[in-house]
């Protein structure tokens, strides 16, 4: 029997049963699972030999899960602002990548990119960036979660030669670690624009062959849609729902140029709508309706983007703007209320990966991957509604311990299996070659 | 002669001259007073007895001024949230305040207020709630610079029988603390549609008498404008003009209900614009239209708001959500740039409060108003662009030293004037009563 051990903290947010507030109560782990929840003086006495954390100030949540980030950006923070999407994206990103983007690159951004989401709170992230097999080596030492993205573009990048190409790398990379359970895998065609029919045909059927979700940049700006109209005569939408795309193992990110009744058509495939609001706005992408997704009965939940477009990869403020925007769009104070906020970061992403059974709510059973929030700050005090104060006024650098299947990866504001100072020395020294390059 | 002392950072960002980024920079301090900015070898060599803080890690910037805030509402944080700014107002906050309200609750949420504020690189805030000479005890203490508002208003408060009771009050405040350099006023009307035009005949009239700001709620909902007409047969605008506020002392906060002849007058009367974007957002009141009143050449610059309607007091994240927001509203991604969002949080408020020529910005002559972020955290890292860093990616919570008039309120993160511990035991006092009171 593996080890037991007892985390009790002031408040805990299950997030499933919905709304939950419990007080002064313990998680039982064992091993790399929640067993139980119990009140914590019961759970010292039905555990009296449990190693126990005593998280007394804090609220202990679900690990937060990203569901859109290129983690390798994280070294070209802030090296492109105050530009639109495609100025972006093809006068500065594009050209920086061909010329930096390597393996080494991938680990170094990678790691950095980890650091700041543990100390966000972050156990999970949906990932979708060049050399892959790379990250894996690095996220396997983190001991962070991930559903890694398996790139695939028509046209050649510094790490792939064509969607043939990477179509076979995906594939051996799927076939290879199949295993680990802390890592899983999605399809990541980058975009309507960048794969071909032939691809998105052959992405669709492996799929649903291997039970896996399909990661897409979909709709980010009206760019899709004039660029679909001319070369295929019909919307983003339209072309991939003919394809066999448009079903719930879809994750469709973005998605800022909706007319109501493509929300009706995700709404019966069952697509995942993965929202980045600071992405979108910094870019002036557009606008992604959360609230009218969320009526139509649409998952909805958030991703960062990469920290190239936002630049943070920071789930608790990210959720905090799509609440506030969604608010200030609709005109309704009520809308995407504190709990739906927190749900967006937790069960809704969990269950839009397809592990909604192992993921995503504090429950006997699930993957033990917690954060615990310090609210004995001036910025959350006082405490008249815990849920509010998660979801309106903590800051991320208030997460103070995260769990991993039951491995405590931040300790005390620590992080225990990555060396930040040499990450920080990798990020520096990635930004002088940069600058000698020139900008 | 004043001891000189010297602040030593990697990067001094001085807002003016305009976009400039130091490296290696020294800030010499004579008493209350910034004296020179000079290279840190220089610095050392003229000033080889000065005391000298090295922030190596650090970029120096001016203190941030907080230009709307009710400070004692903190204690209030969470206790209403998803509700518009109407029922939000009339069916939970007048309510808890009419019973909680007094000279002993603004102390303790003032104190509260101030601890978060200066851990947030805010070293001044224009203030306006009930009890103001209670509040100038508490700020006196912590050593903040603060622009104490007068309130007027028509009816009854805790504090106050009638608008001649404000006025008479408001005096009696501004004749005994006038010689205070670290305390200026402003005349605090709270909005139209509470005050009656004879009390605005007066304010005006003193405002010019005196030389001070007004600092006046106005067009926060479309509420200002139905119920203006309805009462006085005119809009808001053209009454405040028809009284003589409409000029270069007018702080006019929120402004969500603008439409472009208004942008013009604002304009030609020289009227400053105080945008809190997240307020807005949450109680859905409407969009300040940001880069149009910039284009026009206003002055716009930012406040938080009160703690139950933000519900931080964090200036760095309030004015990114301002930037992404003018991006995403204008779709021009090139607005509000992260220099233009940093001369907001100081030049531009200081200008507003009529502060310019002492407030602001690193220069010769002006306070000693500083704030040291450091940058060598993971979330900020690696610096291709120091501003961009401040702007778009940095934490408040990244703020670890905050001098006001040369002296070192906060230093490595622990403040130095204020009791912590007494601060939060405070809070969670008045937490317990106002919750026996029920919700």
């Amino acid at each position: 029997m593996s080890e037991i051990k007892l985390l009790s903290a002031r408040y805990l947010v299950p997030v499933l049963p919905r709304r939950q507030v419990l007080r002064h109560h313990s998680v039982v782990l064992q091993g790399e699972k929640i067993l139980e929840l119990l009140p914590t003086p019961e759970a010292r006495s039905r555990y009296p030999q449990a190693q126990e954390t005593v998280l007394d100030d804090h609220v202990l949540l679900p690990g937060l899960i990203n569901m859109h980030t290129h983690s390798a950006m994280s070294l070209l923070r802030g090296y492109a602002d105050d530009m639109d999407m495609q100025s972006w994206l093809q006068d500065r990103i594009w050209p920086v990548e061909a010329q930096f983007v390597s393996e080494q690159f991938v680990v170094d951004g990678t790691r950095l990119a980890i650091a700041e989401m543990l100390r966000a709170g972050t156990t999970c992230f949906n990932e979708l960036y060049f050399f892959p097999e790379a990250m894996l080596e690095v996220i396997r030492k983190s001991g962070v979660r991930v559903s890694m993205g398996l790139p695939v573009l028509e046209m050649p990048t510094v790490w792939s030669m064509s969607a043939k190409d990477c179509l076979e790398k995906g594939k051996k990379l799927f076939t290879d670690h199949a295993e680990n359970n802390r890592i899983s895998f999605a399809l990541a065609p980058h975009a309507p624009y960048t794969v071909s029919d032939e691809s998105f045909r052959i992405i669709a059927q492996r799929s649903r062959e291997w039970n896996i979700p399909v990661h897409l940049h979909l709709l980010e700006t009206d760019f899709d849609i004039v660029q679909s109209l001319a070369e295929y005569s019909e919307r983003p939408l339209q072309r991939m729902d003919r394809l066999g795309l448009l079903n719930n193992r879809l994750l469709a990110v973005h998605m800022t140029q909706l007319q109501p009744a493509d929300i009706d058509l995700l709404s019966e495939r069952g697509v995942r709508v993965i929202h980045c609001p600071h992405s979108n706005l910094k870019l002036s992408s557009g606008y992604c309706p959360v609230a009218a997704l969320l009526d139509a009965g649409v998952n909805v939940s958030i991703g960062t983007d990469g920290a190239a477009s936002n630049n943070r990869l920071d789930l608790l403020s990210e959720a905090r703007t799509a609440s506030l925007l969604s608010k200030g769009q609709t005109g309704d104070a009520t809308s995407v209320d504190a709990f739906t906020l927190l749900e967006m970061l937790t069960i809704n992403a969990a269950k839009a990966l397809g592990q909604g059974e192992l993921l995503g709510s504090i429950e006997p059973g699930k993957w033990a991957d917690l954060a615990a929030l310090d609210l004995a700050q001036p910025e959350t005090q006082p405490v008249h509604n815990v849920v509010s104060q998660i979801a309106y006024a903590a800051s991320s650098r208030q997460f103070t311990d995260v769990w991993v299947a039951g491995k405590r990866l931040l300790r005390e504001g620590e992080l225990s299996q990555i060396n930040l100072a040499g990450v920080l020395r990798d990020a520096e020294s990635w930004r002088a070659r940069i600058a000698a390059y020139g900008t």
